[in-house]
């Protein structure tokens, strides 16, 4: 479970609450605190069927003081681009990057405002500096449960897990390649495609089509079954 | 605005419907397109205050080949990240920058399955290939609309992107991926490849191998070309 702490300040939506509890839950974050949410929220909230073990062990604070006090960093989020701020400013690619970094010494609090207000001077005052989405200036205001999971995402995306990506096909081999190629061309041949006039040039411009397909080896098998089949018919 | 083309397969909840249109218009996504949509979702979703611009344009299509057929790149999302699945399987921040680098030189198809189901084979069998984002394993599933926000979102934070550096080869659409899948399963057909026993599976099987080939439009109409021909002889 990571060590970051997911901060509602003050909401009111009970399915905000839950989709912000579900986004922790799919990206392994446990820890959610609520500074003063409106109560009936909170309650319908916990009823929600998924991710309940995020919502049951969800906290709540009377201040936003309170709710990141052992936080090492606390970083605001705000959707207001251009708006004259007292703190610096990220976009998420750049300030997840930072998080990330901070997360291995010690808890990061994400903050979140309340659907309506988004965050208070005073909340932004607790905060080591603000994040925003990259969202289009038009509209730049996202969903709490969606900045949420855009937010997680950005700072859980481990590089180095990305880097991971087995490939396990193994590709056709340059001989592979090459029958595909001569049995294609036998079939154009029985079929009148080729002139042989262009029969050289038309050739060439087969083998390079097949090399464009970039193939794996076992789709070159089924290249291979076909064009055999195909070739066996027209010479039937 | 983006040639992102988001496509819903029978979405249920209105709500997934609005927030996915809302995290569309936060990223400056205008396309959204719809399969066979619970059509009182649809039309609860057009009274959302939000993001009306993005569903008052949303198009509603029979089917995905349809939803679909503009597209060079039709990428399918999936939570199942251990499935035995017929596809290539990206996480998202790899395939994000794949989709980003297509999107130069064709619209990009970016498929969600239904909330409940998510894509079935046949609606799989149209796309080039898959994309999870990393959840964890024990809780793989997201809010369709949070997944919505959180693929659109690292599409568009890549600089490529917004980068005018133009691929000179047009992508092949699908709808003509579709054309040369037809004469070929055509053509197996007369050669007597095809098993009727087995003959839906192995049209979804063809269907896959032609989108792996993931070809330009020059290349396609040499393909329609040679199987046309073909065709032609088999039937002659």
């Amino acid at each position: 479970m990571s060590p970051i702490r997911v901060v509602l300040v003050a909401p009111r939506n009970p399915l905000n609450i839950g989709a912000a509890a579900r986004a922790m839950s799919n990206f392994n974050v446990s820890e959610l605190r609520l500074v003063n949410p409106y109560e009936v929220a909170f309650q319908e909230a916990k009823s929600a069927v998924k991710s309940q073990h995020v919502l049951r062990g969800a906290k709540e604070y009377p201040s936003l003081g309170e709710a990141v006090a052992d936080c090492g960093l606390v970083v605001g989020t705000t959707s207001k681009g251009h708006r004259l701020l007292e703190h610096p400013l990220r976009r998420l690619e750049i300030g997840g990057k930072i998080i990330a970094k901070k997360l291995v010494t010690a808890p990061v609090a994400l903050v979140f405002g309340s659907e309506k207000f988004g965050l208070s001077n005073e909340d932004m005052s607790h905060c080591h500096w603000l994040m925003r989405i990259p969202t289009r200036e038009a509209h730049e205001s996202m969903n709490l449960g969606q900045s949420v999971a855009v937010c997680l995402y950005e700072i859980v995306r481990n590089p180095l897990a990305a880097k991971a990506t087995p490939d396990p096909k193994r590709a056709a081999t340059a001989a592979e390649a090459e029958r595909i190629t001569q049995l294609l061309e036998e079939i154009l041949d029985h079929s009148g495609y080729v002139h042989a006039r262009v029969a050289g040039s038309t050739k060439l411009k087969i083998r390079r089509l097949i090399r464009r397909m970039d193939m794996s080896a076992h789709d070159a098998e089924v290249w291979l079954g076909m064009l055999r089949q195909i070739l066996w018919k027209l010479l039937s």
